[in-house]
């Protein structure tokens, strides 16, 4: 990292390292009486950096050491924030597990991330205890517990967590690490194949939280600021909830931590605690706003971004209807996973709901430090003209920097020395993004990339086709056709619904390699066990 | 930088280097309209950037290229601004001279940076002509004018800055640089000695930058947002104008250029630009303050951060009640330069203003990742209890790392492996700093530290006391004692001051050791030529 034209650096000088004790002494420095709450116990930030203190202490004291890794399997909670930052302060690695994962992926991850220790909720012990014989490396069980359980009766329990922090002394000595340091990782399940391991520096999560705060804070429309009072709706085990929390905590602001998402204890802690900020996937918007409970609590004025999933538009409305300040958050476990954010500028905050929801469901524009791309295949730059399409392809000082032990994945991950997200996006001359497909979904054809998504928009429009599934199969001449797979809902034939796409081609709203070669009339379209569109079962039955 | 527990990293896997490219592509891509305003001509940040891009087009084609020195003599410009980017993204050294030393110095800190090429305002040219023979290493002189200068007699002038723009290309091919490549360099002057060089890398730059908006921007009291309209009044050349044309930048936001400080046009950019936000000297608040013109003007709702040197409660009285929004920040040339601001707590934001007066005046509370200790002589940190004292020593990811070829001077500036500020401060226990004195001015007595400044101040409060000045002189028993130079306003003698202060040592209100051996009375306080007291002097005269 130096070259003749580093700067001079004098014997004794110091450049301290980007490390996330700078986060936690930052949050602690500005509001030391600001509260945490979880399960109706509020916790000062004081209190909260002592217990962050005594967690190093009592896990040190089961023999963890620098390089060793420590899992967490909890809902969200303080002990969670505890373990975000005492874990990676102590050079350990702390590895935040899927719960929501099969017991068989789970143990894959455990053994595979070859994790030392495991904090784990009384609620997951009967998951291990079925696991515990074919667990490889982990040496130590901690209980995290709110209900009263007390041991197993096959796990070899080290303690309680509450029990370990009080007999842990009030401070530990952190070492001075080097801020790349492997910090956290955590595993990312595709449709199919084994969980890959993402993973992150100390340095990049301090820079994420930099960044993050730089564009999520100050002035204007779904701004996140000291006076907030924030509650995290997506796990904390998925990406880091985001980083919002490490985020919350350099700004001293007031946190919620709702524990397992019941909507009734969600919609109780939004208005006992007033809370003004939140994220979450559409799912929980939409159960939220479905929910008969809420239908007599004001929701204005809270800021929710969505991400996991495109926002549709309809629930956008909703919401902004009932008042809540919704909007787009991009990125992926890959990225840490910020990359662009749905706020709108000054004047689109005047613009009438629909204008704003237009925006607020695009995919966004890039957070700072960000560098984005839209290729083609051959690595070149598409036009900003929010038609073309391409691979959105990024850089940015906090990605993921391969999958865990997995050097040829990874490759295929920075092919080019660019991350590639696998998603298709158009992006509009002022710096919008808009993603319109999954790379794998993309029709690539007569040298244009057409999107499955548009195309099976347009053939909805059809009055007799209910359900719709485009994909592209193989053809000699044009490298791909799109074949349409139609459910229908009233009278539809193949001549009909070709016609209507041709006619929007003719109009200019989709290309006219886009005209299906063929539609297939079926009963139910395949889905995955999670109820998605299987495409690549379609795919492979039509070869 | 790699040790046992970085992370992996795969063969393409890329982590952007901390580049301050970054921060100009944030505001650029946030604001592309947003304006930049100097002489009556607005440009906008797309402008902006091109002219980013013209400037280093135009250096490279005169031969700079990376490693070089580029220095600026400049008024406060968008020029500046433009430079401030250019010259490190291509790779070369930014020296902001510092146009207000006298020519001698100026040769000096010409020649020790190595300058290759100096960018001069017109108005600099009499001292670049002057000079001309005993400058070493500059090859190439480039013009700035405002005034309709068109060349110089003696100086060989490559072109005027506008017309080189106009014939470089429009985009210039920026370097990958390494995020520790030398940025910037600028000399700092003590009362003594020669100028000393300071530097700054572009990853300080990157961090100084996103902690600066971290602690800066947000919701309370004196915070700089994107819809403030930003004018500094602290020269570009003096510590960046304080790095915050480069957070502004970062953020998008308006920023106002006023050339040279004359209350006139400061005053009249004040209220046409509707400046919200700005950044000075205590002396030139109060000079605006006193200005007939500014009694007629609404300044109520203008933001300004005091550094410099310390500011005056009455001042900040005045001030306050003009409606202005006056706070400390603090940090010197050596830190790049923000170690601290006084923001009020929200708690304060509601106290009357004479409580705040007291916090806006203090030094302040640490931004996020400076660390900060007070300690004593032996490196050992001193309570926080408000009344002890010790030095300011500090650590944070951007201070220079020693002075420009000068190993000695580096050592001791970070003896210990702490940055030695030479203030000497006490720290109250809700994390307040306040500097008390400079460390040459302290006396240190019977092993304790008495601020001379503190007792000058209490033999201020006898009636007969028109002006005092307290130095330490060597005492063979107690190190030093306390001497008082006095100039009469009134009846007073020895007796009576010591018998003052000894009652304030009964009080508590200041140690018994800082009662003065010796009371001198004397016509005119020995002062320097830019009139502040010359301790150096009269600690001379007195041995």
């Amino acid at each position: 990292m130096s070259s003749d034209l580093s700067i001079q650096r004098s014997a004794s000088a110091v450049e301290p390292a980007l490390v996330i004790n700078r986060i936690l002494e930052a949050g602690v420095r500005k509001a030391p009486n600001q509260t945490i709450t979880y399960n109706g116990r509020d916790y000062t930030y004081r209190e909260f950096e002592e217990r962050v203190h005594r967690l190093a202490g009592a896990l040190a004291a089961q023999g963890i050491k620098p390089g060793d890794t420590v899992a967490v399997m909890d809902w969200d909670t303080n002990r969670y924030l505890e373990a975000f930052f005492a874990i990676p302060m102590m050079g350990a690695v702390l590895h935040t597990v899927n719960v929501r994962l099969s017991p068989e992926q789970i143990l894959y991850t455990i053994n595979h991330a070859k994790d030392d220790a495991i904090l784990v909720n009384s609620e997951f012990l009967p998951v291990l205890e079925e696991l515990k014989d074919r667990i490889e490396p982990v040496k130590t069980y901690i209980l995290l517990d709110d209900d009263g359980v007390k041991g197993s009766d096959s796990l070899p329990l080290a303690g309680e967590y509450e029990a370990l922090l009080a007999d842990a002394p009030a401070r530990y000595a952190f070492p001075e690490l080097d801020e790349n340091t492997r910090a956290t990782t955590f595993y990312t399940t595709g449709t199919t194949g084994l969980p890959k391991g993402v993973y992150f520096s100390h340095r990049q999560l301090v820079l994420h939280t930099f960044a993050g705060r730089n564009t999520m804070s100050g002035v204007g429309q779904g701004r996140f600021n000291e006076d907030d009072v924030y509650m995290p709706i997506t796990p904390m085990f998925h990406v880091h909830a985001w980083g919002i929390p490490y985020m919350a905590t350099l700004m001293g602001v007031q946190q919620v931590y709702p524990g397992r998402y019941e909507p009734a204890t969600l919609l109780k802690l939004l208005v006992s605690k007033k809370v003004t900020f939140s994220h979450c996937v559409p799912t929980i918007i939409q159960m939220l706003l479905q929910a008969e409970a809420a239908k007599s609590v004001d929701l204005s004025g809270w800021k929710v971004i969505i991400g996991g999933s495109a926002l549709p538009k309809a629930l956008a409305m909703g919401a902004l209807e009932r008042g809540i300040d919704i909007y787009t958050g991009y990125g992926m476990s890959e990225t840490c996973p910020l990359l662009t954010l749905a706020q709108l500028t000054p004047e689109l905050e005047n613009a009438d709901l629909e204008t704003q929801a237009d925006y607020r469901t695009r995919t966004g524009r890039p957070v700072a430090m960000v560098q984005l791309r839209i290729v083609d295949g051959e690595m070149n730059d598409v036009p900003h003209d929010g038609k073309s399409q391409g691979e959105v392809v990024v850089r940015a000082p906090w990605l993921t920097q391969g999958y865990l032990n997995d050097p040829e994945k990874s490759e295929e991950l920075w092919a080019g020395g660019w991350l590639h997200t696998g998603d298709v996006a158009v992006m509009s001359d002022d710096g919008w993004l808009k993603i319109v497909d999954r790379i794998k979904d993309v029709i690539k054809t007569g040298g244009e990339w057409v999107s499955s998504i548009d195309l099976e928009g347009l053939v909805l429009q059809h009055p007799g086709v209910g359900e719709c599934a485009v994909v592209g199969v193989p053809d000699a001449k044009w490298g791909e056709r799109p074949v349409a797979l139609v459910v229908k809902s009233g009278d539809a034939d193949e001549e009909g619904i070709k016609a209507l796409i041709a006619d929007y081609a003719e109009k200019g709203i989709i290309s006219r390699y886009g005209i299906p070669d063929r539609v297939i009339f079926v009963d139910a379209l395949p889905r995955t066990s999670v109820g998605k569109l299987d495409k690549k079962k379609m795919r492979a039955e039509m070869v």
